[in-house]
């Protein structure tokens, strides 16, 4: 039985404001919430159902901090913020999203207000795959713990290093360390004929709006992936991301 | 004012049932109604608030046959599927996905069991964007008229003709024509080294179990997008599909 306070707690992580006032994030589901369990990430309480424990509990790696509470499908139904429940949700600690630039790769990423939590999730997850470790992200960027981008990353998230920051200073002290910073844009240089350099940024704009004027005006070179269909307006941002990661990264 | 009948009926093809018992689908926003009105779809109907007309009727190409209608904006959200309802929604009538082989091209694609409206949407965005004119799907993908897809597709749907079809016979009949098979899997030959050959067809499987064994066991050639990161299961079929078409068509 699960008592009515923590099931307004955890509903309340829905919304950013209660995110960061707890300080914590859900997660859901059996495959994405053992990629957090086996992270660097703080699981600090785990809710499944009689089934799910009666599975996985001895497989899976808790240690002593961990409460796991077993709840009723009903039950699971109430706190899941999805349309088909899964067996097991996670509540998890936010992490610091500190760097400092001596540990930065040589092939680095950056988001410019991109909003749709799906689109930044799926982003996370190709970013995983191309074994990208870290991403850097501008500050209107949509939260990286909301529910709806967790979801989407498929774990990823418990292994890519996510910095939210002022896209505009990183990118000005990123120059001043020798990086050479690409622009997906509409126009510029199409990606099948730039040679990048050894020290490079990728920066990929927003869905509606691309990249700001801001962040533009900094950037080194614009690139863009070639159409056939003069009709067609854009890609979807996180394609784009996929298709410019496997031809660079 | 719109009547209780209208609201109903418009509302009704919301579910796929109703679409196909009055062949007909809605689409929403000025730039996706757009593209259905300057393409070879019939639109029916069409439903607008003031604004919208004071801005468009004279510069949109309506014909005789189409009624335009006024809506408020409290009526506009009833009919309307989006969260955030646009100023203008069209009824359209539903095409027949015939086709002959005599005029497909030779860089093909085939869908095999895709059940996300939004991926869906995506991959035909992609494709118009790549300049493919026909995609097919397996009998048991998504209704590519569902008002998901169609938003997704951001006006690609009006361009790109889609033909559901038994796959299996289609590839069996595209082996009699000499056509190479590719389906994009988690095993197989790297995208970078594979040459394809002049007639192909790239195979894409469902987000959660990949190309069905029926199709499977008929494929001439595995490919698959190679990982840097063991941890992570697989990529967003919409984002591998970008990938692929970026690399070979």
């Amino acid at each position: 039985m699960i008592s009515k306070q923590k099931i307004k707690f955890i509903t309340s992580l829905r919304h950013n404001k209660y995110r960061l006032k707890y300080n914590s994030f859900i997660a859901e589901g059996h495959h994405v919430v053992n990629d957090f369990i086996n992270s660097h990430f703080e699981v600090t309480s785990v809710f499944a159902t009689k089934s799910w424990i009666n599975s996985n509990y001895k497989s899976t790696l808790f240690n002593k901090s961990q409460i796991v509470q077993i709840v009723t499908n009903q039950e699971m139904a109430q706190i899941s913020c999805l349309k088909s429940p899964s067996n097991v949700l996670a509540v998890i600690s936010r992490l610091k999203s500190n760097f400092d630039y001596s540990s930065i790769s040589h092939s680095l990423i950056a988001l410019d207000g991109i909003s749709d939590p799906g689109n930044l999730g799926t982003i996370i997850r190709t970013a995983d795959w191309f074994g990208v470790k870290q991403i850097f992200l501008s500050q209107d960027c949509v939260d990286v713990f909301n529910p709806k981008v967790v979801q989407a990353t498929m774990g990823s998230l418990s292994r890519v290093h996510i910095c939210k920051l002022s896209l505009k200073d990183f990118l000005l002290n990123l120059k001043e360390l020798k990086y050479i910073s690409y622009g997906a844009c509409l126009s510029g240089t199409s990606i099948y004929s730039v040679k990048t350099e050894t020290k490079s940024v990728f920066v990929f704009g927003s869905e509606s709006h691309g990249i700001s004027s801001e962040v533009s005006q900094i950037l080194d070179h614009k690139i863009l992936i070639p159409g056939k269909n003069q009709d067609v307006d854009s890609l979807n941002v996180s394609v784009a991301f996929g298709i410019i990661l496997s031809e660079f990264v």
